[in-house]
């Protein structure tokens, strides 16, 4: 059988993210199509609306076969860590392929960029260094650096997120010498980014979000954007646990963690960076929700997204010591869902796979796994009551989904 | 000026505690009643139910002239601390005597219990090694210990709460070389604990609470038990914050510090000792309440009390290193508040005062004073909003309480 990767957060599973897999499955001729997805806490360094579990069930109603969990080790990281965890989970399941979405849909020109960039990788660290150094952003100095090397119109453009994953990509599978084979269809979605609705259809996970947790949020404005499936998925979860996560439900367990610490302790959390700390801890103690403390926070060294991810590591406890191993693979496989297609895929081969595959935790002694329950904990403290109970269980009751198809 | 000083917690003031204050005021022929009184925390291990500046107010309008405050480091520890953290406070600030309430009200059996102990301490602290290794909780252990050397009939009995204060408040003044005179007088008070009103206007501080938290609990059922002033004040409290503190409203904090604890991390805290650790994270995930909680935690080898302090400690983040200083006495006198009256000596003698006296914080270096402050920004943490915000401020902007008296 043949296997086609796709690396996804499906923040929620909407129309543009249908199309990317329809196209992934058409080019590469493939009988399953296996996403790798960030848990429950994302690369933009934020909770995702849905629990993990609610999301696999989506993508695997909407044409994804297999799901397995990028663990947080990789998916709150930058873009070179977040690509080489999920490049080498795909690896290890088998994937012939992996397929990401670009504006312009030319292999070509992205090969050609990392080549170029290789070449001139001496001064282009000199170059980002130096933009670091006069204070900007790590993803605004990696964009400076690139423009001073006089990249020729064929290369592709590193400042827009995409892209810098779809490199990433390329360069993750190279350093580690992998076989599967990457490849990239054009995009039919919105900008990444776009708050705003702006087609029939498509819209980006951002907008959709944006008008979920608005003040007259309802469900049916969403309905165009996304499968059918998704909109009853979504329904469904705010039957069940009475909300979708957002940072601000976390806002008070923040603060209370920042008033505890002091800024030696804070100092040994992932990514709080020398100085950070103190702006960290005051900015806490005068701010009475989560965007006010993130307003009062930023600054042009770093981004609202790095800073939110220090966030995350803040809230989940997360030590540099935990997280600084320099390991750039997986170690194990945690499968969180299936369709019947893709069970036949994982019986036929599963014992090929270069990695442990785990269908159910128990005592969890893996460094990796450890921290992946932690979040999942952390995750459902933004419910309360029953519901908070029901998601605190998840993580040890839930067996992998399992959608026939 | 003849100052008698009190070792209070007042949570609330009632009419008990005025008995008090007025006996100790005419058996010392007292120009001013100073006392030193807990922080936001309490030695019972739990948020006092209204903040340190509104029991402070009570207090100076129901009889004391002066509110020191007894820093964190004493307040929430076991008896033999507590005290002498307190009665270094008193003796610092120039108190010629102090008075404590108990049942017999005879000094010479306080006396004659403490000497007895002396003597014996050696058989005494091993009864007390054999009766913890026995399994039991360390009251009860030194209850039991007291047993076995069978004190004669007018020494006093050591398993009584108010009598083990009053022993430890003798010792720690004898220890410390003290030149304040101790003296009791006949409480007129409910048990300690008693849950029940048992009287027309004497009930415990406990069961004042417990009517303040039932669940149709109307401040009008407490009224005959407080001064006006103490019923005027709860009023008051409960209209500006809109709560008053119970363990409760801290327990989303603890058990999301607890999710995000490992048990090494778990055992640098103070009083968590070896194996409790796991005992605690445990308890913490399959319970949605803090009486749930202590219902799992509790055993036979640890008082509830015991281990509500310990879980004080984890809310506050508390280690080992910072409290184990075996200091046995305060290093400032944290004014709270004072009557025109009790300005008065204070202006007389502060001078002379052996501890350098804070009438406001503002950047403080104090690891006491560190303590103290991270103390009441937690128990803000218990309300939210608008109540938070002003509860978070005024550990660095309220001014010493001044009533006119």
């Amino acid at each position: 059988m043949n296997a086609v990767g796709v690396i996804v957060e499906y923040n929620p599973f909407h129309n543009g993210h249908a199309f990317h897999i329809e196209e992934a499955r058409k080019t590469a001729n493939a009988d399953v199509v296996i996403a790798v997805m960030s848990g429950n806490f994302l690369q933009r360094g934020e909770p995702a609306i849905v629990s993990k579990w609610k999301r696999t069930e989506m993508a695997l109603n909407a044409g994804v076969d297999i799901v397995f969990e990028l663990p947080y080790v990789f998916a709150t990281q930058q873009a070179n860590t977040f690509a080489s965890g999920a490049v080498s989970i795909l690896e290890a399941a088998g994937c012939q392929s992996l397929c990401f979405g670009s504006e312009s849909g030319s292999m070509d020109s992205f090969n050609k960029t990392e080549t170029f960039l290789k070449q001139h990788n001496e001064t282009y660290q000199q170059q980002v260094k130096y933009f670091l150094e006069k204070g900007n952003s790590y993803p605004k100095a990696t964009s400076l650096a690139y423009h001073t090397l006089s990249p020729a119109n064929d290369l592709i453009d590193l400042s827009k997120p995409n892209n810098i994953l779809g490199y990433q990509y390329i360069k993750a599978a190279n350093a580690m010498q992998a076989s599967i084979k990457i490849f990239t269809v054009t995009r039919k979605n919105a900008n990444y980014h776009d708050p705003h609705f702006a087609s029939e259809t498509i819209a980006s996970a951002t907008s959709i979000r944006k008008a979920l947790f608005s003040v007259d949020g309802q469900l049916q404005s969403i309905r165009q954007y996304v499968p059918e499936t998704t909109y009853g998925g979504l329904l469904e979860y705010k039957e069940q646990y009475g909300l979708f996560h957002d940072w601000e439900l976390y806002w008070p367990y923040l603060k209370f963690r920042l008033i505890q610490m002091t800024p030696e302790q804070l100092k040994n959390i992932y990514e709080v960076e020398e100085g950070l700390e103190n702006r960290i801890l005051s900015s806490a103690l005068e701010s009475e929700s989560f965007l006010q403390f993130m307003e009062k926070l930023k600054t042009k060294r770093y981004t609202w997204t790095r800073l939110q991810r220090t966030c995350v590591h803040i809230l989940t406890n997360t030590t540099k010591k935990e997280m600084l191993m320099k390991e750039d693979k997986a170690s194990y496989l945690r499968l969180l869902g299936m369709t019947t297609t893709g069970r036949e895929y994982l019986n036929k081969y599963k014992t090929d796979f270069a990695l442990p595959m785990i269908s159910k935790v128990s005592a969890a002694k893996n460094r990796q796994l450890l921290l992946d329950i932690k979040a999942s904990r952390i995750y459902a403290m933004g419910a309360s009551g029953s519901s908070q109970k029901k998601l605190l269980e998840t993580e040890f009751k839930q067996p992998p989904i399992i959608v026939a198809k």
